[in-house]
């Protein structure tokens, strides 16, 4: 059974995962993952080497675990929590522990094992964002869980083992640090201002421009102010919303553009470069609040993490936020669908690979 | 001019250098270092490569930036702040930002290229220690600065591109996030129960002994309870010390000792393994508290740091710390001086490479 342990003095908490140990990948320096397709787990006609799905959203009249899938969710056979167990504190002596009880599950975003994100049509994109819907409405139901944490690594340098194109979905019984963090420095200024700090912020990039990357009638996607790496950028609603899993239809769609923009122009400007995004979200129960904001924040793997980060928890960057937007920004893309402010929305259909 | 940018939710400082765009592994993939010591410039011989010395510990009767230097310090030439100009806090709307004052020096840790840290004599390991505290010292009376954050990057992985063994020294404007987290913890704690916590966390560790690493009469190396990473290891004063630059003769003998056991025994089993250390000390300027506790962290660069980490804040670790240190344990060292409580100090010598 995994367990969760409290750095006393941080309150960070650690996962010590020793299954995982036995994947030799994780003791292993970065090496290129082999690429062979017709091993690919993920792959359509390989179901029965992964667990059995939780859903797919597949074509009419075909069976569970069977080809005819367009996203399929099936739990990861190396979780770092297991869904299996009562939730118990216990201490040792100064130190804290909770038991590693959460949920691991990947979604499968194409039965495509080419096809990267970005590639794939606007209407796939959207089966992806309602299936992190769906799966976080059905685990926020699990009183255990205090945090659903969605996120999405692509290429090796960004941790991914399996090169078809995947998210993972972790369910945990705290609320991470980081989010922990934002949640308390959203408050502070709600207390101050009675405004949220992420629609002051992106009122203020909408003004400015100099970091906006994409944009549509609900979606903004920026650099950070204060990036981390070279291209971090995020992508947040206009509107106020504090909870992803509360998002409605329309929002949906003009999400899937959003995303697709975005990703589309990184990779013209990055290529093959492997990224991790993360999508923050208020923690459970889902309920509303004025202080919080859900967005998605976009992290390439551009330069090595030193010892001065660590050591620091603050970062080098290379590149001026402002200057990244230009760059980003600076070519037409095609199909960007309902991208611009106002305009309608196109007609989607699939991208060949 | 680099400029320090906060990001308004997380208050977390983002240094932006674009000086250090023009060196390309900043933006290349991690690869291996080519080798070359006679380009090295940090091997003897090659002082007129770099900038000036600042300081350096030398035989009797040899000049500055020439050759006879045990431990040379040095500016970097890339540095990520810069020691010119005023400490100018600005707003831009909502966002906040300070100049990129501060100082980055190279402490150049031995002539010998080819040495690592732990096959340093105890003596010139020493040398390294007196160097930390003149330095931290001397920067210190600089009333622009508020913290000096120590730490040694070894290996490609952990963000070297200098493979001659040597050392960071960055004085900041600020006081890094992750310094202050550690500040705020230990100030909870200490309202609560008058005590220091790491004090009470190593009478804990020393009690239990199952993550113990190494020890001598004033040192203790331990696996940290919540390590992030295998083999994550912990050195601190046994004695209760806020300020690494306040350290006193005697102790520097001690903890030379400490640090090249805890090194040695991390090299035989990680083999040549990069690695990040990072010196933890209370911020400037240089006074008593009886909450903190300066300790140096030693982060092996064990598998890879993926979306969830940098999504959540918190770690997967795959092995216990406490089968860690049985590992590291579990064999017997050649001269590990006085590193067992109350042995009395070994003679030291110079190790041939």
């Amino acid at each position: 059974m995994p367990q969760l342990r409290k750095d006393p003095i941080l309150s960070r908490w650690v996962i010590i995962s020793t299954a995982r140990n036995q994947r030799p990948s994780d003791f292993k320096q970065e090496s290129s993952a082999p690429d062979q397709p017709e091993l690919c787990p993920f792959c359509p006609g390989n179901e029965r080497y992964t667990p059995p799905e939780i859903v797919a959203y597949r074509e009419e009249g075909t069976e569970p675990n069977q080809p005819g899938w367009h996203t399929r969710v099936i739990p990861n056979r190396m979780p770092v929590l297991r869904v299996e167990g009562q939730l118990e504190r216990r201490g040792w002596a100064m130190y804290d522990m909770i038991t590693g009880v959460g949920a691991h599950e990947i979604i499968i975003e194409t039965p495509k094992h080419d096809l990267d994100l970005p590639d794939l049509a606007p209407h796939q994109i959207e089966r992806l964002l309602w299936a992190y819907r769906d799966r976080s409405l059905d685990l926020a139901r699990d009183s255990r869980f205090r945090y659903i944490l969605i996120l999405r690594n692509r290429g090796v340098a960004a941790g991914s083992t399996v090169s078809h194109p995947h998210s993972q979905l972790i369910a945990t019984p705290i609320v991470p640090k980081r989010v922990e963090e934002e949640l308390h420095g959203a408050r502070l200024y709600y207390e101050y201002k009675e405004r949220c700090i992420f629609c002051d912020m992106i009122r203020q990039e909408l003004v400015e421009r100099k970091r906006v990357v994409a944009e549509n009638r609900s979606y903004v996607a920026f650099e950070a102010f204060a990036s981390r790496f070279p291209f971090e950028t995020w992508i947040a609603p206009k509107f106020h919303s504090c909870s992803f899993p509360l998002i409605e239809e329309e929002a949906v769609t003009e999400l899937a553009y959003c995303l697709k923009e975005t990703l589309t122009r990184l990779k013209q400007v990055l290529g093959a470069r492997s990224y991790n995004y993360v999508l923050h979200t208020a923690p459970l129960p889902l309920k509303h609040t004025d202080s919080y904001h859900w967005h998605i924040e976009i992290l390439p793997k551009i330069g090595r993490v030193a010892g001065f980060e660590w050591g620091s928890g603050f970062y080098i960057n290379p590149m001026l936020p402002e200057d990244a937007a230009e760059t980003l920004r600076g070519f037409e893309i095609v199909t960007p669908g309902p991208s611009r402010p106002a305009e309608p929305q196109a007609g989607v259909s699939e991208a060949s690979p």
